[in-house]
């Protein structure tokens, strides 16, 4: 039995899960919070256990992940960290570089440095945390799996935009879309669910979160996503604002009087969304709450439906149709109101929900109505375990 | 019998036609071309005759109303110029102050100004255009219709983008649309083609020429459209992007070493589109030409094609279902290819067309297949004779 580790580092965290593979056992998740750099927090999970330590002083990566090494040996979740054989790394932007995941090499770790350009949030951290990985850890495979992989399959008419066509070429203008390990997990076992081959379907995945997406899975592929050059394009999200008039943007610099047009995609990012339609949250779980009694609350959650509605709409348009709706995420798998406010638009394809399934809160259900002719599912997402799968598939 | 003038006064041309009402009978229609401003051509059509004088010199707006005015008199279009009882003008930008159509008084005459922020090449123009009208022709009523007047009824949740509430209160930050006269011309005749009241019917209007708009008309009313802030949002057109990610345009100011935002706007706006993804043209009779040997003329098409079916997607799924598509403008009308490259999509709701029928070559035709469930219908527009029919209502 082999042991693989998943890794997801964000700007102020580290979250991982261990797998037991190929059996696909989950034997441990985890969280390190850095916060703000001025304490920590490492949170182990396994089975029904929780061990959980914090530190009031600012703990470096380094520290954070010799801490955790440790922390796997004296809850006994492995023996000797050797049994770890590979670790997979969750990178964001792989630009046109990498159409899967692969096997990071020196080489390997430079062409993601230079791919920062697409996600400068992320490449970097990313680069930072693989390499204390292989040092600490030097036995181990290291994979990386990219959230843009999926979508290298998209035909060119789908990922490119109406620009001159050599901004492609020279700058690598186009759309690259992400939450492809998402989708991929999701479509994948929507099809074992659904017992049909993946390539004879036609799927349309709502990823939806904090940041969320749609893309429609043609035979297995991505053939549309609704995030674009960056995460900040498609749906409306819980503080990025989704598809605006490229000419909003130029308004809007003068409007507000803003120095140039990266303080303007600060407001985009961060300002925008659930948070700046409401103006007091980006939390759906609160809106909701207050949507009967807050105008604004109600309006912000009705336009995330809105635009949900309509990116469906237009994937179902592109396929010709659809054979399944599936919900994951956060919000996808956690809120029937919003799946209820969604799915009350999708008659025409006969894609109608059962009430009661919907709101049996189960994770994983079919909660189609007894006639539908389209399926609707909700399918938690599982990236952590699509990463272990690719990491194992590259230890053989 | 009464005569009306419409009026459509473009930066460098001059469109009118005369129409006798309430016949709705079009007496003779017309062109002034100022070109650079080096010479013009004064065009009249009427009957199936055509008269045509050119000035190899700057002809001002004033001088060519007059000569047009003569022209009217001289080819006996009029015997008295007092015939014409009003002069209706075209113009694009209403924001939210204009509802519907108006007669234009002083007040109104600087609203309009007003709003030039909106349409920074249109509504000055326009103001000149008028202010020249009433002083030429006192004895007219003059009434003003507003490109984006149909859109007002779109619900907040659709014209609203996912950016800080109060930047729509304070800087007018919001979708307007365009194309609004010539969408509610033609769902209106839509509505007596299919024998069935418009306040029954979910429309889809795809009016598609250099400017190119989808709306989604439910009960007579905008439900949404494709263009935005400005004409630039929504599909691909012949030099306008349509929808780009708005991290694209920061990332290309910096790539391009472009000095502002405005230079980014300018090439979205002139370089981009069907010209910009094929390199060589804007025009989509020329791209057809050369799609079978030219890769890039036939992806200018593809893209094209593929936006057209995403947002006619988006507005089914945000009506539930539609009763019936209508293609107007000049390809539209004209490019039987297109629609059959677009309608190749539809199956699913039943809107199937019937290819003879398509390529009929019959301006006004319903093109749907014989078993089709939703009506396919091309709808020449005629922008000029709802402005001549609004005109007329505000004469009595």
């Amino acid at each position: 039995m082999t042991k693989t580790l998943s890794v997801n580092l964000g700007s102020s965290t580290l979250k991982w899960r261990l797998f037991e593979m190929p059996d696909e056992k989950q034997v441990a998740s985890g969280l390190v919070d850095f916060f703000d750099n001025t304490k920590a927090k490492i949170t182990v999970k396994y089975g029904d256990k929780k061990a959980e330590r914090t530190f009031d002083e600012k703990l470096s990566l380094k520290d954070a992940i010799t801490i955790l090494m440790d922390e796997l040996r004296r809850l006994k979740l492995v023996k000797d960290l050797h049994e770890i054989a590979g670790v997979g790394h969750r990178v964001v932007a792989g630009g046109e570089v990498f159409k899967e995941s692969v096997v990071i090499t020196k080489d390997v770790l430079k062409q993601i440095d230079d791919l920062d350009v697409f996600a400068p949030l992320h490449n970097h951290v990313e680069v930072g945390g693989i390499e204390l990985f292989r040092q600490l850890m030097p036995w181990t495979t290291q994979v990386a799996v990219f959230d843009s992989a999926f979508h290298q399959t998209m035909p060119e008419e789908n990922y490119l935009y109406g620009i001159p066509y050599d901004f492609h070429e020279k700058y690598g203008a186009r759309k690259y879309g992400a939450h492809g390990t998402s989708v991929r997990y999701v479509s994948k076992h929507a099809a074992k669910v659904l017992q049909r081959p993946l390539e004879d379907l036609r799927l349309i995945v709502m990823h939806l979160g904090a940041g969320s997406s749609i893309t429609a899975v043609s035979k297995g592929k991505s053939l549309d996503t609704s995030m674009g050059f960056t995460p900040l394009d498609g749906l409306i999200m819980n503080t990025r604002s989704g598809q605006v008039d490229a000419s909003l943007v130029t308004y809007l610099i003068k409007k507000l009087n803003l120095k140039n047009a990266d303080e303007m995609l600060n407001i985009l990012n961060n300002e925008s969304g659930l948070l700046g339609i409401s103006g007091f949250s980006d939390d759906q779980r609160e809106l909701k709450k207050l949507a009967s009694t807050n105008p604004r609350a109600r309006l912000a959650l009705n336009m995330f439906a809105n635009r949900v509605v309509k990116f469906v709409g237009s994937y179902i348009a592109l396929m010709d149709g659809v054979d399944a709706l599936i919900f994951t995420g956060g919000v996808g798998e956690n809120s029937f109101e919003m799946r209820e406010q969604i799915m009350s638009h999708f008659g025409y394809v006969g894609a109608t929900i059962d009430k009661t399934k919907n709101e049996s809160g189960n994770k994983e259900i079919d909660v189609s109505a007894a006639d539908a002719k389209v399926k609707t599912l909700v399918v938690p997402t599982n990236e952590e375990l699509m990463i272990a799968r690719d990491v194992y598939k590259r230890l053989l």
